[in-house]
């Protein structure tokens, strides 16, 4: 494995308080950064002080948007320990979303190591509030001068990180949801699961929309047939109907989400039943009407558990668990945040700490 | 209109000569640039020296890619006029993108003012050999570091040009393309239907399979059915079947291309029957079975006229023309350039002449 050299900073900033962290606003001293080119292959990996980026006008990631990203977050301790939540999974995911958009697989071992390293060297910025944490964004993009719509030669992968405030200032609040049946966040065949630039472009319009009716999110629906249920807002979904949990199924437009995942694994081990598979708006809401539609829940990295408490459809208005969290929902909520920073035991195995 | 603000280079680049030039590899040695905030508009309109961008690790372009582009070309006639094909075309298109992006509009007589100048500054590097040209990108990218999922409050709206070879070398080659069945391009309801960065991203999966298997580009269908052809590469496509000329017609997931649009007036300025439809894959592999299918050609800014020889569909080679150029996509090319260069005259007034 490439060593990673280290260049301090000169000039530390001034950190926010706690109180003041919102999300993906503050950015720490420091920043990982490593080049490819079709030579040398990935090289240079190093850590510098925090630093803007200087591109070609030409490079392809303006143009043509070859670009692929991740997310997880580090918190703290009581006992001052730094703890990441399955950050494999994030790297393994982050080489499928590379193949996906033609980027050279990166050494998923060296990446963790760099992340782990820069945690490390700016360890001060992690926020240590109840709910706070220090998000962590990795991300790859073409840097080629060229207009040609082809793959670059050359890359760069970055690390930058953001101490980040609580997501429920106030406790959890479920969030008015719009079910979108005119614009589509993506489709089979496409690149809905990888985590790409071009399909966060492509939600802001839904996303704009809603906003002004007075909904926080989107409900995307499929494709195809603008019937079955994607993800909503950049969350994957869950619904609690009967007693049974059901999530759409991975179908190459929904994505892998980690927490997806995890929150999967925790229903298995506590027995009780979780099913993936399609299901449309239209079930959802002949659940609703027979009374069996007891939660909706989304999941992802920033919010972990987001409840739902309206789903608007085609002139209807869906109210879940009146409007207030659900008893699974806030469990879950309060059982993967308190593995996530150590108060609650890891029995699937789940945190890294991070050492040094 | 603001004034745009003049600031020369002091290190004049070496020019390529017109032999040496590929497709968007050398650049001018002047760029235009301007910002946006949502205090000021659009602000601080001005050419500069040709120079890297500089922005934030966490500017919103590099991880949810809303950023839109244009691209044109320029020619000098015999008589060293300069002429533009259609600019405010490509200007109206911009806003749709815009619109599409949430990116603030732009003032379209202000971004051809812009383009013009640009254009009279960096004369010299306009090609003159046969089918060379300057090749235009305007493009829009949102800067504001910030990691959560919103359209951005800042932009920057950049022009380069590009002096750019012949496309076809050595006489006009049709090329050999694979209907892709397994990728999609885009999806009603996405943005297939503006210029944006994800748009080509998600294509180049598919192009670079292709590729693989000896051809040089995709015929792409439709996101719903994998039944309904919709482009070629990144282009507009159009088939003569039993003397009809037939284009898919635009449904929100094709892009509306200004060749495109040409081909389909000028066909109608020559009485030829022309119609927008939708067309099958299924339909085109009749018609070359009954001896209808004539010609098959793409469209597009960058080969203008790009005719088929061979379409590879689900195990049938479909040859068209006997593989060789047809005589309408010849008379076609033959024309558009011609109007574009100035050699032919302009009965449909798209020509914009560049003064000063």
């Amino acid at each position: 494995m490439q060593e990673i050299k280290v260049q301090l900073t000169d000039n530390k900033k001034e950190k926010p308080t706690d109180e003041q962290l919102p999300f993906g606003r503050y950015f720490t001293d420091h920043m990982f950064v490593m080049d490819y080119s079709q030579e040398k292959g990935w090289y240079d990996a190093r850590i510098i002080p925090y630093q803007p980026i200087v591109l070609d006008p030409a490079a392809i990631v303006f143009h043509y948007g070859q670009t692929i990203f991740e997310g997880l977050k580090a918190y703290v301790t009581t006992n001052q320990d730094v703890l990441l939540f399955r950050p494999e999974e994030n790297m393994k995911r982050m080489n499928r979303s590379n193949h996906r958009l033609c980027i050279p697989e990166l050494d998923e071992n060296l990446a963790l190591e760099a992340l782990k390293k820069l945690i490390c060297i700016d360890r001060d910025w992690i926020p240590t509030q109840e709910g706070t944490s220090l998000y962590i964004r990795p991300f790859v993009f073409a840097t080629e001068p060229y207009l040609g719509v082809a793959p670059s030669t050359t890359y760069q992968f970055v690390i930058i990180l953001s101490p980040v405030g609580a997501y429920y200032k106030e406790g959890m609040n479920p969030v008015k949801i719009a079910v979108e049946s005119e614009y589509v966040r993506a489709v089979k065949g496409g690149t809905g699961d990888a985590k790409t630039a071009g399909n966060y472009a492509s939600a802001l319009k839904a996303q704009e929309v809603a906003e002004k009716e007075g909904y926080s999110q989107v409900l995307w629906l499929d494709g195809k047939e603008h019937k079955y249920i994607e993800e909503v807002g950049s969350m994957n979904v869950f619904f609690k109907i009967d007693g049974e949990i059901i999530t759409p199924a991975i179908n190459g437009s929904i994505l892998q989400g980690i927490t997806r995942k995890s929150v999967i694994e925790l229903l298995k081990y506590w027995e009780i039943p979780v099913i993936e598979r399609k299901i449309s708006m239209e079930e959802v809401y002949q659940a609703y009407k027979e009374g069996k539609l007891e939660e909706a829940f989304g999941t992802g990295t920033a919010a972990v558990i987001s409840p739902i408490g309206e789903l608007f459809w085609n002139d209807y208005k869906i109210t879940i668990h009146n409007g207030a969290t659900g008893e699974l929902s806030k469990k879950l909520y309060d059982t993967l945040t308190g593995i996530q920073t150590g108060k609650e035991e890891d029995p699937l195995n789940w945190v890294m700490k991070v050492e040094g």
